[in-house]
């Protein structure tokens, strides 16, 4: 295992995205979420991504230099359409466009079409209530790797959620999962280590339980979470972040590849309870964490507690890479002519 | 069990709630939010609920005059006092003021505090989406029954959360469910039955696992759905469905008594994508809907398609009610002075 600082990690991310032809703060924009992600444990959407992000630039998917635009408004909701810019610079600019009109009415809203690998979305619900929002953000994506529930054959794609809220006083609540049960990178984790699973996360081909990742690469799927709740919602963030903001889902004949979202940005002061919101947010906080834990437990975690312990961590230790992946990353950087350095 | 016509029951309702004090129109609302529970086969918030909602009355909890106010408001958002009028009144006035809002701005919202049982918020995402909109509601309660993930004693109380989708052309999509594993009445059911229950629904006092229904009510506690993700949802619910609106949690010292609500509405078409949506939702319903089996299932089942069955069914063979529930409504009836008729 290597380790490396976040600033170092960041500057070489920079640089390779700007050799690939992206705008200084473009490059740096997609280097630092990437960088984030690793920080706070995420490390299947950090710096693991810029060989992909390097091939997807040479396909001509993502457009380093396109610059996001509103292509439809009323002064409650924005519709941005991505132009195929990296999907960390259109998201953002869509976060930006909801935050603004929640501050002015309470409420506001931003759907993203024609979007690249928007990342992470815990960081935008993380940034919005740093700013004292609440978000809720829905993002869909292109592989139909999750069935719906009672079917055997894949639908939806991981489709995650996400929640963050601000509470005075406290790091805010932030709330992002899959709506399969884990993530495909856990399963592949899984498959690359020679292990098997836990029951119940995928079934093989023929609809039948498994524990055996190769399953899930011959045919085989990802189960919902929490049975047809999750899967109802996988559908909700297809129909509703996806398709009504004028993007595809997997599920549909010749869908454009990329992610589609919605963002929901609320303005907790607007609803006339601010004070006693600020008290009780944070008692309510305090309580929930404070509940004794379970019998093997080391007690609840806050939504966002765990990655946040996670950045410090790795802010004061560094970020750990394994060797055969650092080295996939060198040699996409090597083929835009980039070389890591150490600050 | 006996067998009622849905008008037969609604008029006796009706009838009921006039005679405890409510207003001809607060009464019929009343009668058929609870019998439209019936219909779908959520007897849970049905006609069962007549005994509860007339105690509330005489212990003035539930205030049948009383006028649901607007008493903040932006362009797009509203937040409602409910003043404690029955929360069938003082949710669909907040549904209302939030879709107004949405079909004005593309999206709106609404608060309601002070509001007293809602019943099923099925109901409204439904009745929004048949107009055209597509909501979500967020939900929270009184009785902190459900643990956090990690935790052995309760904090949250069901804290359920909706989606309505309209699908141009097919019945609307109507997700409508508990954060915790299942709802308390199904505990009570196996309970009263003396019956085991599955694995997973509950812990024991010690926060063991337990499949006897009776641990619950002594001091054991619902599970949420989908470990830390349906747990996260229910501190999301609380949070942003009620201390933001301006009402409280179970988990706080001194809570007020009710349901907090926040009803999010969305107009598809404000978002520029129409005519996709209009063709696609119905394309992506009937690709999820096709899905083939898991062994075992009868297939997939969109949101709110069970409960379209089961009101088709019951509206041509009436509703059905055990005796002995049946017993205690007529009890409850005779107490302010009121006899079933059959139409």
């Amino acid at each position: 295992m290597l380790t490396f600082s976040a600033p170092d990690l960041t500057a070489f991310t920079t640089r390779v995205f700007q050799a690939a032809g992206a705008p200084d703060l473009v490059a740096r924009r997609v280097a630092e979420a990437l960088v984030d992600s690793n920080l706070v444990g995420h490390d299947s959407h950090g710096v693991i991504r810029i060989a992909q992000y390097l091939r997807d630039k040479a396909e001509g998917h993502v457009v380093p230099d396109a610059e996001p635009e509103v292509v439809q408004a009323t002064p409650a909701i924005a519709v941005v359409d991505g132009h195929w810019a990296f999907g960390q610079v259109s998201a953002q600019f869509a976060l930006e466009q909801a935050m603004r009109r929640a501050r002015q009415l309470g409420i506001g809203a931003a759907g993203l079409r024609h979007a690249w690998h928007v990342g992470r979305l815990g960081e935008y619900a993380e940034r919005a209530a740093n700013a004292g929002l609440v978000t809720h953000i829905l993002c869909n994506s292109v592989a139909a790797r999750v069935v719906p529930f009672g079917g055997r054959e894949g639908r939806f794609a991981t489709n995650p959620l996400a929640w963050g809220i601000p509470i005075p006083g406290r790091p805010p609540v932030v709330l992002d999962f899959a709506t399969s049960v884990v993530a495909e990178g856990k399963v592949r984790l899984a498959y690359t280590a020679g292990k098997s699973i836990p029951d119940g996360w995928i079934i093989d081909a023929q609809g039948q339980p498994s524990t055996n990742p190769a399953d899930l690469y011959t045919g085989g799927a990802l189960l919902p979470f929490g049975g047809y709740k999750g899967s109802g919602l996988a559908l909700v963030v297809d129909l509703v972040g996806a398709l009504m903001v004028g993007m595809g889902a997997p599920a549909l004949p010749d869908s454009t590849f990329g992610n589609g979202m919605l963002i929901i940005a609320l303005d907790a002061a607007a609803f006339g309870a601010a004070d006693a919101f600020a008290r009780d947010a944070a008692i309510l906080a305090d309580r929930v964490k404070d509940c004794p834990p379970a019998p093997g437990s080391q007690g609840v975690m806050l939504p966002g507690e765990p990655e946040a312990a996670t950045r410090a961590q790795r802010l004061s230790n560094g970020i750990p890479i394994a060797e055969g992946t650092w080295a996939t990353i060198l040699e996409a950087a090597r083929s835009v002519g980039v070389e890591f350095e150490a600050g």
